[in-house]
C-alpha cells in the first residue's frame, strides 16, 4: 500500500451504486473519488426506482430476496438522512405495490408468485377483483385479482442520484467528470486507475461499480473481470397535464387527476402496479409529482440504447391493457438504459481476485433497490476486509468454480430474451 | 391606400403557406414582411409531407381534388426553384403512394376511394395482395390489396420551411419575429397589424395565414374571422439504424437498411403506404434520410398540444399492423401540431369582408399538398385583385351565406371524431 495514494478509495462509477458507496465511505472517514464521465446518466436514469424485493427475488431465491429486504428495510432511513444532510428529496414513498393478473394464466402465474413469497416466511395479502378495483379505481374492470405488498416503496432514481451526489461531496468525496480507461496494478495489486483525460488516480482500494461495462475496463486479470453483461431496458414516462379538462378519462367520470386523495400521487394510481398480461410483465410506478413510469422492455442487443417502436408499442400495450386510463397522459419521455446483467441475475458484491479491487455490480433491475445495503456491505469490507454474511452468496467467486458445479446463488436462471426480441419486463414467472 | 405603408403586403404567419405567398409575392416584385414569432413551428413542423391529393379530396370532393392535382402538378417546378435559389433541400421525391387494405371491410373502403379516383377522371390502380407485397416487401403478408398513385410525391415539410425562409430572404421578404396582437384597419380598410412587441406594421395587403388561430387574432371584424379550429395530428418520427446489426428485421432476413436500391430510400419503404386497417387510416412516409414518418391521429381537443400515449399507441398499433418491420426501428420523436379545420375542411382562400384583409388558411391536412398552389393564387389576387378560378370555391364568402343553404365548396362534411377520443388519420372513408 502507497502511502503517496490520493485517495483511499476509488471508486470507478457514479450510478446510484458508486454514489451510495462513496458516501458511506466518506461518511466512515475514508478519502473517497468517484471517477464517472456523466453521473447518474446509466441504468440509474432509466431505472422506474421500485423498491419491490419479492419482485426481483424470483431470480435468484431466498438470498436475493433476504438481501432486498434488508435493503428496503433500511431505505427509510437512507431516503430521510440523504434528504436532512442535502436537503434533497428522493422522491422516497411507501405506497405498497399491487400486482395484478389479466387473464386466468396470469392468476395461476400471481399464484405462484404468492407461493415464492410465503415460503420466504412472508404472508401475502391475495385479493380479488373487486378488492383489486377498490384500491385502485382505474385498473380496467377485467383484471382478475392481485397481491397487495404494503411494504414496498419507491424512489425517483433521478432524484435520488441528485441527492447522493450531494451527499458524497457534503462527506467530502470527490467527483472526477472522467471515465475509467485502466485499472492500474502495482505489486499484484489494484492500484488505481488511469481516466480518460490520462490522469492517473493512485488508491488503497478500487471498486468498480460502472454497471455493465465493469467488465469491459482495461487493465483486468481475467479472473477479476465481473460477468456483467448489458441488458437493456426501455422505460416511458408520462404525465397528468396541470388541470386540463380535455384529460378527464372516459368511462370512469372521473378527473385524471386527484384519485388517492391527499396522501397519493395527483395521478391515475395511489401505489405502484406491476400487471402480468397475456404472461409479460409491465409496471406503473405513480410520483408524488403526477409523473407516471412505465417499465420496462428487457432486451439483449448488446450496447444498443435506441429507444425503439417496438420497445415503446410493447409497453403501451400491456400497460392500457390494465390501466386504460394512461391513454390520455402526455408521453414526456422514453428512455433506453442498459442495466448489468450476471449468469444467475443477483449483483456481484465483495473483493475480486485482484487485491485491492472489490466488485459492487452485476445488480441487473435491483440496483435502486440494492443501493443502500450495498452501500453498507461494501464499506464495511473496506473498512474491516470482512465482508458481511448478507452478501455471502453474491461474492464474485462464485463464478470462478469449474463449470458443472452450480455457486450456491445461482439456483435458477431465468432464460434471458432471444437478440432481436422484445420482451417486457421479466420476472414473471417465479 | 397609405404612401406610408412599411410594406406592400404584411403576411400573419410564417408556416409554408405564409412562406411561399412571401416568397411568390416578393418574386413579383411587392414589398413583403413576414411575422411569426417562430417560423415554421406549427402545423408545418408536425406534418409528414405528403403531396397525395386523393387522400384529402375525400372531404370536400372534386373542387378540392381539382385544386390539389394542379398544386400537385406546380410542385416539382417549385420544389427545384426553392433548391436552386437557396442551394437547400426540400426532400421533395415523387415516389407514389400505395394505399392498402388490411381486413375485407378494409378493402371495401379502398374500393370506394377508387371510385371516387374514377369519377374525377383519374385511372387508379388497383393491386393484388401479391402485387402490393411485390411493390414493397416489408408489407405485412395479410394485406388484402392496394391502389398505387404513381405521380404521388412527398417533401420534408422542416427542410421545405428552411429553404422557403432563405427563398423569401433572398427575394427581399423580411421576417419579423414576433406574433401579430391585432389586425389595424383604417378607413373601412385593414391597414396592417399591431405586434407582440407593440410595434405598428403597416401595409396595404395584410395576408392572414396563421393557421388555425388566424379567427382568434383581435381587431378582426365579426364577418371576417375565417371559421378555423385547431385539429390536433399526432406523428412520429421514426430512424432506421445507421448498420446496426441488432436492428435486421426478424422473418425476412432482410438489413432494415437498403430495401428500394439506389433509387429509394434507405429504410423499410421505397414509397409513402397508407393503410387502412379496421377502418382507421394510417401513413408510413419514407425519407431518403432513413427517417420514416408514421401519422397521423385527428383529435378535437382545443389547443392541447400534449404528446398522449394513447396517440402514440394507436399509431404504432396500426402502422405495425401492416408493416412489422418498425418495431425495429429507433422512435427518434414524437410531435403534435394543431392544423386548421373548417366547417368543410377545405382551405378559406381570397379577399375577406374587410377589405384589404385577405385569407390563406384552413388547409387542415392538406397545407404542404397545397402550398405551391396557395401562393399562386394569393399573389395573382394582390397584384390583379382578381382571385383565380382555381380559388373560387374556396373564398371566405361561402361560410358568409344563411344557414341551410350548403355552399358549392361543402358538398360533405366529415364528422369530426369526438372530444376526447383519439382517431387516427381521418378521411379514410371518401
Amino acid at each position: 500500500m502507497s502511502t503517496s495514494a490520493d485517495a483511499d478509495v476509488l471508486v470507478i462509477g457514479g450510478g446510484v451504486i458508486g454514489l451510495s458507496i462513496a458516501w458511506r465511505a466518506a461518511q466512515r472517514g475514508m478519502r473517497v473519488t468517484v471517477a464517472d464521465p456523466e453521473p447518474g446518466s446509466g441504468a440509474s436514469r432509466a431505472a422506474a426506482g421500485m423498491i419491490t424485493p419479492i419482485s426481483e427475488a424470483a431470480y435468484a431465491e431466498k438470498e436475493l430476496f433476504r438481501l432486498g429486504r434488508e435493503s428496503q428495510r433500511r431505505y427509510p432511513a437512507f431516503a430521510a438522512e440523504l434528504t436532512g444532510i442535502t436537503g434533497e428529496p428522493t422522491g422516497y414513498r411507501q405506497a405498497g405495490t399491487l400486482q395484478v393478473a389479466y387473464d386466468a394464466d396470469d392468476l395461476a402465474i400471481l399464484g405462484e408468485y404468492q407461493a415464492l413469497q410465503e415460503s420466504f416466511g412472508i404472508p401475502a395479502r391475495r385479493l380479488s377483483a373487486r378488492e383489486c378495483r377498490r384500491e385502485e379505481p382505474m385498473l380496467d374492470p377485467s383484471v382478475r385479482g392481485g397481491l397487495l405488498a404494503a411494504d414496498d416503496a419507491s424512489v425517483d432514481p433521478r432524484l435520488l442520484t441528485r441527492a447522493l451526489l450531494a451527499a458524497a461531496a457534503a462527506a467530502g468525496a470527490g467527483i472526477i467528470r472522467q471515465p475509467a480507461a485502466e485499472i492500474l496494478s502495482a505489486g499484484g495489486r489494484a492500484a488505481g486507475a488511469r481516466l480518460g483525460d490520462g490522469t492517473r488516480i493512485l488508491a488503497r482500494w478500487v471498486v468498480l461499480a460502472a454497471g455493465w461495462s465493469s467488465g469491459t475496463i482495461a487493465g483486468l486479470p481475467a479472473g477479476a473481470a465481473p460477468p456483467v453483461r448489458p441488458v437493456k431496458g426501455q422505460i416511458l414516462r408520462l404525465r397528468t397535464g396541470p388541470d386540463r379538462p380535455g384529460t378527464a378519462s372516459p368511462g370512469t367520470g372521473g378527473p385524471g387527476g386527484g384519485i388517492g386523495g391527499a396522501e397519493g400521487p395527483p395521478g391515475l394510481l395511489a401505489r405502484s402496479v406491476r400487471g402480468i398480461v397475456r404472461g409479460s410483465s409491465v409496471y406503473l410506478v405513480p410520483r408524488q409529482s403526477g409523473e407516471l413510469v412505465i417499465g420496462a422492455t428487457q432486451e439483449e442487443l448488446g450496447t444498443d440504447t435506441r429507444v425503439t417502436a417496438g420497445g415503446v408499442w410493447e409497453l403501451l400495450r400491456d400497460a392500457r391493457t390494465i390501466v386504460p386510463g394512461i391513454t390520455e397522459l402526455e408521453l414526456t419521455e422514453a428512455v433506453a438504459g442498459l442495466r448489468p446483467g450476471t449468469p444467475d441475475n443477483a449483483p456481484v458484491l465483495g473483493p475480486s481476485s485482484l487485491p485491492g479491487l472489490v466488485l459492487a455490480t452485476g445488480h441487473f433491475r435491483a440496483g435502486v433497490l440494492l443501493a443502500p445495503v450495498t452501500a453498507d456491505v461494501i464499506t464495511d469490507y473496506l473498512v474491516t476486509q470482512r465482508l458481511p454474511d448478507l452478501a455471502a452468496a453474491f461474492t464474485p467467486e462464485r463464478f470462478a468454480r469449474p463449470a458443472g458445479r452450480p455457486p450456491p446463488g445461482a439456483r435458477r436462471d431465468s432464460p434471458p430474451p432471444r437478440a432481436g426480441q422484445h420482451s417486457t419486463a421479466g420476472g414473471t414467472r417465479p
